[in-house]
């Protein structure tokens, strides 16, 4: 890990580490996918689920990433992947991150026909069956997802951020756009789910910092769909709107819109979107207090609000774990 | 803004700035040309306005780009960009630097094509006038500087390398100069040794496809020693020049100089140096023929002689290690 | 391996791949380095041995790099990495190559005090033997090129940049060369004006630096036409020289031409040309004065003249800007 891989204070920046996760899922599902002779196809990103970040990464440290195929569907794998900090002058190893992507063949001569995955082999039965309990429920997510994602396309680029009260929403929402270059895409010419989560974290980033006026780091993603591809040559623009703030967390809500704007009919359309959740740290790295959020509009309350129910049931979903682990 | 975009005293570089801008300006004309149905068209940066660095920005800054259009030719477009630099710790914010750009809209099928530029609707007249009188200035400038450049070419270093022959030693010499950033080192804030050997091969890259004019690719390295150590700031001047060829194979000497500039009293020095060996190849990958390489002085000729002896030396450890196998 | 890593064939640049080599040397001996308690230190690259390429690597696949400590003498590690290139489609995996490396062991404390390796465990004894034979040959030639290099330095480009006085422009001119890279250019395959702009701030800081020997940063640029386009592929010599200097301010004169040099039958020529002002700051960030520049001949002297024009220029124009400002 290098100096441009991190924040001022060391931290390696979450999106880096997505970037990662996404690079070793992206060529182990490619892998397994043309192990049988047939056409040819590479591996895009359809979905991440919810990730925690354990521990932080410092710049100097060795990263260790491994993916394990875990289940396939018809038209999708499933891998897990694991990444640890390794502090070659120490030796201290720990567990930095675990994720689990979801992806889908593209045939490399038609990029719009999904191919048939070769079936993996489980050495248990439950194996098989969990997977399989995995797969419907993310099935069902990413329907819901797409509904609401194709509802309306609103870019928060805030004309007038400038006289906006701090810790309001307006005071901290930022975008950016980026022109999407070769080196950010894939075989197929669309860009790696990786550079897509990169650029979602390093906005949500900015908000936080904005908001509480710290050293701030990503703790967890939610579970994050891919609808739309986004081809090379596009430009993309990444919005990201604090929507709720428990004592020491902020939730940033982030989109990414897509203007194909040169050589196809289309309009702009949403492509992904998703929750980051920041943590403010002291310069010892010991949480700090996060100013409350202001809301102001219906709109913004409401947000506040489902924000305020994803946080309660993460948390009673952790402690249910917990109470779980120690009863074991 | 991160450790890579600035210089050891945390100062963003001006060429950042610049790239910033330039992409801004970059992504606002080609939508503003596409957005009526056409020819979709590229817009290519044709000239940029004298500009002034306001105020420094600094790493771990955000930069906040804006950009407008603000007058449109037939035929060109000119945008108005703004830098602020803020700090998102203490919410300051600076403006940093205000510039004005021309593009041309380039067809996508024909790229000498300039085509049509939609109108833009301005709110005053005098905006129209205003843009007019400064699209006449700009047209003259260009027209001027365009003339004077037709002259001559001088390039300042090495003011003979135009004159001299294809195929001898400083037809194809070449050398780079590289600012050590933070990324380049190691947690002792020296260049790492890997960092050094991909400058060293892209110079010597340079220096056989100047000389054989095709693809051309590394085939081998010799032993390299990393005596001296290169500091993070200094300027390195990695330099390249073509030694021996044989039929099929190109032997460049590269060098790696560094200046200690800033801080430190000593002199230039010689950090490190090595042998690559080049070939050649057809489109369909296969070893083409090297034009012998033309020796004029005795220096030269001396070194072909050298080079020659490790030619042969390789050559003959070569095929006693396969016959060896052979015999195993 | 994206398109950044690879000429315009596809094939791998072997810089690329002696970085990644170079990478994971470096991450296994200090590692090793470190596995026994006693001082922290980080393992720096004293020699690389010849290494061959064997076969090429290409934009799409996957390079496996696996490294293997093979020798410890008190001082020193030696490291042997192989890389191969797996096609993640057809599953075909090759040899790509195979590197051995030396490593010193520096104090992360003082970086000039060299610590004890602590012993490998032989599996064989005759593995010893063989690596005590190679780590002396190696050390031996690594006496010679030391004693070979010790002697002079000389520069093969711009032979007489050693020989100039400080302060003359002929002691701070400076050039770079640039291979135009996929990332570099637009949907069209030309640079972007920004990516030159870039570069040609990096040069003209590089003189200023030179110059003065102070921090610079810089003030101003002034109008960019850009004539002529460059295409990927092509080198590009950015050079820069200094044509005046204020007491507070260095004007240079920066020239970028492209050599068209793989398919065009084309001549170099002068694509954009431009002036950059640039100041000399403090430690504290104040303005400090600049050394005045020493013409020598009469073009110099000319240009000298020139540039004093603009600077006044531009500083009249100023200071009616700022009354202009004043009396509304």
């Amino acid at each position: 890990m290098r100096p441009d891989d991190a924040n001022i204070a060391g931290n390696v920046h979450g999106g880096t580490i997505l970037k990662m996760i996404e690079e070793a899922g992206a060529i182990i599902s490619t892998r397994h996918c043309n192990s049988q002779a047939g056409e040819p196809c590479v591996a895009a990103l359809a979905r991440v689920e919810r990730t925690d970040f354990l521990s932080p990464m410092c710049i100097g440290e060795v990263a260790n990433v491994s993916a394990e195929i875990t289940y396939t569907s018809r038209h999708s794998v499933e891998v897990q992947v694991n990444v640890m900090s390794e502090n070659i002058l120490t030796g201290a190893k720990k567990l930095t991150n675990k994720a689990t992507l979801w992806y889908v063949p593209l045939s490399l001569k038609n990029v719009n026909k999904v191919l048939e995955v070769p079936p993996m082999q489980y050495t248990r039965k439950e194996q098989e069956d969990e997977g399989k309990k995995r797969y419907e429920e993310q099935k069902l997510d990413r329907l819901e997802t797409k509904q609401r994602n194709g509802d309306v396309i609103f870019p928060i680029i805030n004309p007038d951020r400038q006289t906006k009260e701090p810790h309001t929403v307006g005071y901290s929402q930022s975008s950016l756009i980026h022109l999407v270059g070769p080196s950010d895409c894939t075989l197929l010419g669309f860009v790696h789910g990786g550079v897509t989560m990169k650029l979602m974290d390093e906005v949500a980033g900015i908000v936080a910092a904005r908001h509480c006026k710290t050293n701030i780091v990503t703790a967890s993603v939610d579970a994050i769909n891919f609808h739309e591809k986004i081809k090379k040559g596009c430009v993309i623009t990444i919005s990201g709107r604090m929507t709720f703030t428990s004592n020491k967390s902020m939730e940033i809500e982030v989109f990414v819109d897509a203007d194909p704007f040169v050589d196809e009919p289309r309009e702009r359309y949403r492509a992904v979107s998703a929750f980051f959740t920041y943590v403010s740290l002291s310069k010892e790295g010991k949480p700090l207090p996060v100013p409350q959020l202001l809301t102001e509009t219906e709109d913004e309350k409401r947000r506040f609000e489902e924000g305020k129910g994803r946080y309660l049931q993460t948390k009673a979903k952790r402690q249910a774990q917990m109470q779980q682990a120690a009863q074991q």
